[in-house]
């Protein structure tokens, strides 16, 4: 168990800056900083001042002036951890901050653990565990997909749902706990009808929930892209233009870019992972041969295909490479991108232009080299994963853990349905509900341990 | 000239932290920040609200929510820039910093310049230049005394001095040019005696600022220490260890260190830059000569010229290299490092402890290796430049700015007491007093201009 001790870190950025953060939690919050602080209005103490409130000072070790500093301060439990706390603001030199930690610390403040303002927030009742957890994301968030869904986390999320259905399956789980009192009666507390019902409710929202995971760890992870075509037809340069840098070898040797090469890039504030491929061709050259295989490998973890064909090709040959990928791929967004379109072969562009027609195939002519059209090729991009649809209200799962208590509440409800279905006995029931509502209070919290807190909260900043 | 737009920069380090600070400062900081700020209490706008109070609420560009975030109001001249100011403590994403400080500049805020929140503090008279100046060197403060030095200017230092003498010389150039008014009628408005009283007080204490540059530079850039001796004496065994890492090749090959390596390290608050040199020794090797030279002028650099002798070689050899060293360095604080003393010649030790006594020397037995006395010999380089000695009253002057004008000030104040002395007539008088006010007016900025002020403000970091 963590000890009640007053916290201290730093809360901004290490490293020089104009101002930097130093915050401080607990009940001895006011009288550690008054302990150090001086107003330069005689007499002010920060304990008696009012809450939310500005006061500027300066801070010294013994009769050593430090700095100059404002301090805010947050009365319990109007703080974001619950507690009194206090926040310094001083000037940003590293050696300032470090040493105004040191003085804390000295006064009796103890250094914080990674997270630990977030987790006593979540002790103290001020945010359910989802929400804690939706801090780190939102912090770590680098694009606008995913400090949205970071943010609507935050601010509750599902997890008010979640704890609603919980209420409501606990009622239920006591009236059958109660039948199982009476079981020699042979009565039924529980309204097996009622509970049919919130059960198909709770499973429906759940299985949503679920699915939501896959766009939630796109956007946290960026979405995956595979750029795939023959040797030579300008794939590299492709992405080179979509970094706008020059990660990837570029060459006019056949097969140079033989590593899967990955960049995220943040487009229009969606973030992209892109991953360039070996060429697609048959070879003789062994570690060609290998680097084909991961680029095969890597199309099945692709969100988005991009199919670079050569418009200086004939069509048979590029219709052919279609076919081909049409074979290979299954849930994939498919894009074809006919690069060299500025100097193909006009037979070539005509007939593309024809299929583009006929077909359902989303079809973008480019020219890599002199950056034409790319834009078009990018929305095309953004449309195939629709993230303007995600709003305040949209719920979407992002984090493993919740994902896999989800996982597991949804096996359990399901067992609690079937069970319904064929009259089982209420203590088997009960068994199933009871699965339920504990991987259903894992992911609020309200069901956790020291060990679960301790692995998520370790992978927060300190200061956090 | 600047405009007076409302401006906004990030103020805390770059990167992703816990929280990041966002700065608003100008006419309309209020009006922008109510236009993207919405706290949870309908109908709070923070232009009604007291200065010097946090308000938590969220930012939303439009409909989309941004962060949850907690905003700082200063208000009118009581804020550091003298103008209505806002900062914004937001979640440390690097995105959402982005943002919001985007939004800030839709709605009709501008980016600040570097340094330009303490430019508008020095035009709104919160400060004097020099005090302006001090707030950057605070940031930049990587020590005890570099922080001791700049806190004490930024909280008046000299400036406020200097500025009352101007005043008491303006008064008398006042006087002197009434006498050019009347020169037929040959008066003297002019009290000689107390000018001449006035100007010597005024040319004691711009000697002692300029005379205290030398020791602030060196506070500012940290002390410089050469370290000599032969090769394989172990002086890169010493840098090291007196670096706590290994950045000097230390080997057992004579004339390993070619290169001067240099490093500033932190000793009890105190920084001390040093440099290894290579070896002093008759060499045939070119490129190793090269270093010896190099070796050699670095000496002229030096405050601290740290001697490393060998314990194993004969006392004869060792006094050679002393003597030879001595006629070498002129200002220098040499400290002699004897080396190897756990198994040195008994011998040679003998008869170093002996010349300690006969002699003034400064002698501290080591070794390196085992990093023995090592404390003995750091507390020898804080006695060389007694920093102890800095307290809140003491100035110090740092910056090659002033230093320059001082330089300026002191040469036109000597000119005055020489014409004062030979009874030069007034006219002259008053032109060299002239030239004094306007030096001394440079420092404090009564006399600046967009040129100087540019110069100045430019190295600030932005957000300051």
């Amino acid at each position: 168990m963590l000890d009640q001790l007053t916290i201290c870190a730093i809360a901004t950025s290490p490293g020089m800056g104009a101002i930097a953060t130093i915050r401080l939690s607990g009940e001895k919050a006011l009288e550690i900083a008054d302990s150090i602080f001086k107003s330069p209005k005689l007499g002010k103490k920060l304990v008696d001042q009012q809450p939310n409130t500005l006061h500027f000072g300066s801070i010294s070790d013994g009769k050593e002036l430090i700095d100059e500093v404002i301090v805010s301060i947050f009365k319990t439990p109007h703080s974001f951890t619950g507690e009194d706390a206090i926040e310094i603001t001083c000037h940003g030199s590293v050696y300032i901050q470090q040493r105004i930690l040191q003085l804390l610390i000295t006064k009796g403040a103890r250094m914080a653990l990674p997270g630990e303002f977030t987790q006593r927030a979540f002790l103290n009742g001020k945010m359910d565990l989802s929400q804690a957890e939706a801090v780190a994301d939102l912090i770590a968030s680098t694009n606008r997909a995913a400090q949205k869904v970071a943010i609507n986390q935050m601010r509750g999320g599902f997890s008010s749902e979640l704890t609603n259905l919980r209420g409501e399956l606990l009622h239920f789980i006591a009236m059958i706990e109660l039948e199982l009192d009476f079981s020699e009666e042979d009565v039924e507390f529980a309204d097996r009808l009622q509970l049919k019902k919130l059960v198909s409710k709770i499973e429906a929202i759940l299985r949503k929930l679920k699915d939501s995971f896959q766009l939630g760890n796109v956007i946290k992870n960026g979405i995956p892209v595979a750029i795939v075509g023959e040797t030579n037809v300008g794939k590299s340069t492709l992405l080179n233009a979509l970094l706008n840098e020059e990660k990837a070898i570029v060459s006019d040797i056949h097969g140079t870019t033989r590593d899967v090469i990955e960049d995220v890039v943040n487009i229009h504030g969606t973030a992209f992972r892109f991953f360039d491929t070996a060429g697609i061709r048959e070879t003789t050259d062994k570690i060609e041969t290998l680097g084909i295989e991961r680029s095969y490998s890597k199309l099945d973890l692709a969100t988005i295909v991009i199919l670079v064909v050569d418009s200086l090709n004939e069509f048979q040959v590029i219709s052919d490479r279609i076919i081909k990928i049409r074979n290979r791929i299954s849930a994939q967004y498919l894009i074809i991108a006919a690069n060299k379109s500025d100097i193909g072969l006009p037979e070539t562009i005509t007939a593309l232009k024809e299929m583009e027609l006929l077909s359902n195939e989303k079809l973008v002519f480019i020219a890599a080299k002199q950056k034409t059209n790319l834009d078009q090729l990018i929305s095309e991009m953004q449309h195939a994963v629709s993230l303007e649809s995600i709003d305040e209200d949209t719920v979407i799962v992002t984090n493993v853990r919740h994902f896999e208590a989800l996982s597991k509440a949804l096996e359990s409800i399901e067992r609690v349905q079937l069970g319904l279905d064929n009259l089982i006995s209420g203590d088997f029931l009960a068994q199933d509900i009871r699965e339920c509502l504990h991987y259903l209070g894992e992911i609020t919290g309200e069901i956790s341990n020291d060990e679960i807190l301790g692995h998520i909260f370790k992978n927060f900043c300190i200061g956090k």
